[in-house]
């Protein structure tokens, strides 16, 4: 029982981990910025600017910030759970609604183009993810904060909110990789080959991109990094299965 | 400890998991030989069809290959670990040499037409790719195979192992999305946008492709499906915790 010398007490090596996470996800950010900004002539809700509010707000919803509310329970390992649960739902809440302000941004832009619209495998991907991301969110409320489900459903259903909360995360960041490819591409063409400074940019955010993606999910999977279970829900826990199995406490 | 219960027994429902990701995989296979055949001309060493050498080749080895390389000690979970080890290590070496015939086929291509090489993010990734799965390769190799390392140095390094096993084939897949959104971007061009048969396939191709990776992570990270130790392992683990931590088997 590893776990248990591990409750309260914070890995030595994991602030370095999470800080360096922190680092990559913020320059991938600002790279977003500093790429709409010198060469496709910054942001705006009007013109044909609005379409780069779409890459700015994705990349900060749907990557950093996604990422950052899967960090939650491994950088709180040691608070109350329901605090960190509630700061998981809020960050999450946080990244769908600037995600959707970057899907309105595209749409509307679209349609003021006369663009068609969801033909690429970007547009189809990021789709998909999104409709997942919020059935995850709807689910994942509904069974651990409101109304809540019985304890051995939670149990039951927590190894799939994990999985899929990670595997959204990565085709997030999937989608994220399509999208600037295609921005690159529809804007360069044939001088992409020529080593143009924006497509360098370009290709140095692509990776880092990934960098983040593995970061978050290396930090995620470490066993030894998981939240140790708190005093309390140890408690509840061996209350359960004393009840749902007829057995003593210190059988176990 | 549920782990014991299941030696010697396979989860009810893993077979119609792996079948259900076999079934991608080959799915995938075959559509990327129907895209080259229908909408490329088909595949040949010489002349300008040697560029399609490349997809394939990719999609077979560093996509299905390297994912059912992973799959070996979910599938064979009951075979002695000897056996199982050297077959996840000989998948590895036949998707290797299947990827470098396709990377050998497109550097040649590019050197007969007079194009640059390693300008796009795609190549940039792919690189990358390549090279951490032959170091993946040789480390995981020497450590788990010839010479082999002491028992304590195989039990750090595993879990490194298998995370940045699955790490490289989600990379691998990444990267065969972003090589078939540039292969159609270049050729469709604002085409694309016209729900041209071709773009269909291939965003078909690329959801499925992203499902693939998807089953393959999901069967690998599935807890209760990993395999379990076997009887002459368990024995060799408590000797050796007896050895270094002067513990009885029996306080375990």
């Amino acid at each position: 029982m590893e776990h248990t010398a591990s409750v309260a007490s914070t890995p030595k090596v994991l602030p370095y981990y999470v800080a360096f996470s922190q680092l990559l996800g913020l320059t991938v950010v600002a790279m977003t910025g500093a790429w709409l900004g010198l060469y496709r002539g910054g942001i705006a809700w009007e013109s044909a600017l609005q379409f780069n509010v779409h890459p700015l707000c994705m990349v900060t919803g749907l990557v950093f910030l996604q990422g950052d509310a899967l960090l939650v329970y491994r950088v709180f390992r040691n608070e109350a759970k329901r605090t960190t649960k509630i700061l998981h739902g809020l960050l999450h809440v946080c990244a769908f609604v600037i995600a959707l302000v970057g899907l309105v941004a595209v749409f509307d832009y679209h349609k003021k183009k006369g663009y068609a619209d969801l033909y690429s495998l970007h547009s189809w991907c990021g789709t998909l993810v999104f409709v997942l991301y919020f059935v995850q969110w709807l689910v994942g409320f509904s069974f651990f904060l409101f109304p809540g489900a019985s304890f051995s459903l939670r149990n039951r259903y927590r190894p799939q909110h994990v999985f899929f909360g990670a595997t959204i995360f990565l085709l997030s960041v999937g989608t994220a990789l399509l999208g600037l490819k295609e921005a690159l591409l529809f804007k360069l063409g044939t001088k992409y080959s020529m080593f143009e400074p924006e497509g360098v940019l370009a290709n140095v955010l692509g990776v880092l991109l990934a960098c983040f993606a593995v970061a978050v999910l290396y930090i995620l999977t470490r066993r030894d990094w998981k939240r140790p279970p708190q005093a309390e829900e140890q408690a509840l826990s061996m209350d359960f299965k004393t009840l749902t199995e007829g057995d003593s406490p210190s059988s176990q």
